[in-house]
């Protein structure tokens, strides 16, 4: 692979999660939909909050909370995305340049504030999340800083981008500015429910633009409405460079060509808390990755992120990542 | 003891707490006194929290910490405290209402922005805390709710209000209330660099106001100026109604007059962070001594609260707290 001053450049939402224990009952009593990321306004976010537990504040943001575990492995990243200039703007502010990555999207200065994501963690450490986009809307094209993502090995795209009216635009400039300078494009889907909403427009982009694929299993049955993952691992199979299926216990499938891996995952003594599973997968495989290694090893790395991420409450590494890594390669 | 609407009413500074780890070069590099609380001013704070590792933000403040552990065990609760009109100010109002604690203080509305504490957990569990106390310096006498305290079993109050200006004002004023009320007084000694601080003050305040005294073995000793804690021990006997002394792993001694207990610790699989430890016994301590239960038993939901508490990171409950204490007692 070319060099390039970083592994990763990421686009994302840039949020700040509010985490609470949440019993079933309460997510039935609000008609929260269990599992998934839904979007609410501000008066909503302001109403759930007032019914919501006692709770954590973390700075999270899926494609943040990738190249945040990518740079805690020792890889160079840089993220784009939009707080407002606010208390919460410098708490993510702080929390993704204290892990080392490269953010100074301009803040927003009037208007939104900073995007929230309460989540609700039920007892089964499943998350139920919703989100108040905030500054989040304001993110654009001229956000995107042509250099950063022309000098990067991949640019790293959330589904989530699809939400906001102008960041699809956002990602576009970069999807091509990243071609034009021989670098890799890739996108995971987010969830199933964002699929959903883009559906048509995920399927054009992925065979036009997306070199990696990042999905779990409902989110890529989702994409081409099948009922059996094996039938979507066919379909997918061609229409990008590598496509990275997570399916939870079950470990993860990676596929490039005619190369195939199926991978199990790492024990968990208990989970926790399964919010950013998916990122820290996609953090630990694209380490790999621009670190040249192989297929196999990016997805060891995908589930040991992975497995750490739902051993704790929130979804950024708590332990040494570096360290749990080299002991599961010695 | 009489009816009361609330079993504590407590006083203390109002403060979100940003939790992240740090290596103990890193308390030597930044001269930063290890397992104290040291306060710092705004450019401090900023300068620090540059130089922090990612964090998680969480409600805390002592007393604030006491009494939303009480309330989680289903004890009625106040609190009387300082934030902001921003948004950490309503992140500490949200967690404190939501786990049950009545709470009214008027927001500070303009000048300084809700009190911070930077706490730097290091790999041995320790917490080391930098203190930027904003809006904390503006509590006064005027806030403190006489109707509150007079309708509350116990005020409790934590040394660290004789810190900012004011607040040992609203100190004084509070046991006023309490003593003409017939209710009991409460302090906890905060911190043995706290005592360092006010020693003739809080040696005065014992013998004149408090009932029920909160310490740990550093605190008791730096109280005394002596060197070995059975020494503390019989200094303290006499002075107030009840001292529960608190040990760290060697548990805590309990003396009322002739009566003493000295409980064992409760057992811990892995010491995370101890962050909140002696709030979260004298919430356990209270919790007890406000439902009537016996010394004994008081000291053991202390050290059941404990022994929560520092099983995770950060300084509030995760677990069913309620659960944990009725299994205790089968």
């Amino acid at each position: 692979m070319p060099n390039a001053k970083y592994a990763v450049t990421a686009i994302g939402n840039a949020i700040v999660d509010v985490l609470a224990h949440a019993e079933d009952e309460f997510l039935r009593d609000q008609k929260l939909v269990k599992g998934a990321m839904t979007l609410i306004d501000a008066p909503g976010a302001e109403r759930l909050y007032g019914l919501m537990a006692p709770g954590v504040e973390a700075s999270g943001g899926s494609a943040a909370n990738t190249v945040a575990g990518l740079a805690a492995l020792g890889g160079t990243a840089a993220f784009i995305g939009k707080v407002a200039d606010d208390q919460l703007g410098k708490v993510f502010g702080h929390d993704i340049r204290a892990v080392g990555v490269d953010f100074d999207t301009k803040p927003l200065k009037k208007g939104a504030t900073t995007a929230r994501c309460l989540i609700f963690v039920t007892p089964d450490a499943q998350r139920t999340m919703q989100t108040f986009l905030g500054a989040c809307v304001e993110l654009g094209p001229e956000d995107v800083d042509a250099k950063k993502v022309a000098d990067s090995q991949v640019v790293y795209l959330e589904g989530y981008l699809w939400d906001p009216p102008r960041a699809k635009e956002a990602f576009l400039k970069a999807a091509g500015i990243a071609k034009d300078a021989g670098r890799k494009v890739s996108l995971s889907l987010s969830d199933a429910f964002c699929v959903d909403r883009h559906r048509d427009e995920f399927r054009d982009l992925i065979e036009k633009h997306v070199d990696i694929l990042f999905a779990n299993e409902n989110e890529i049955k989702s994409l081409y409405q099948v009922s059996d993952f094996d039938l979507a691992l066919q379909r997918v199979r061609g229409n990008c460079e590598i496509a990275a299926l997570t399916r939870s216990e079950k470990g993860s499938v990676v596929i490039r060509g005619d190369e195939i891996h199926v991978v199990d995952a790492e024990k968990v003594a208990k989970v926790v808390d399964t919010t950013g599973a998916g990122d820290a997968y996609a953090a630990g495989f694209l380490y790999g990755y621009t670190e040249g290694q192989d297929l196999r090893r990016c997805a060891r790395l995908g589930g040991i992120l992975a497995a750490e991420i739902i051993s704790h409450y929130g979804a950024r590494a708590e332990s040494d990542v570096k360290k749990l890594a080299a002991k599961a390669f010695a």
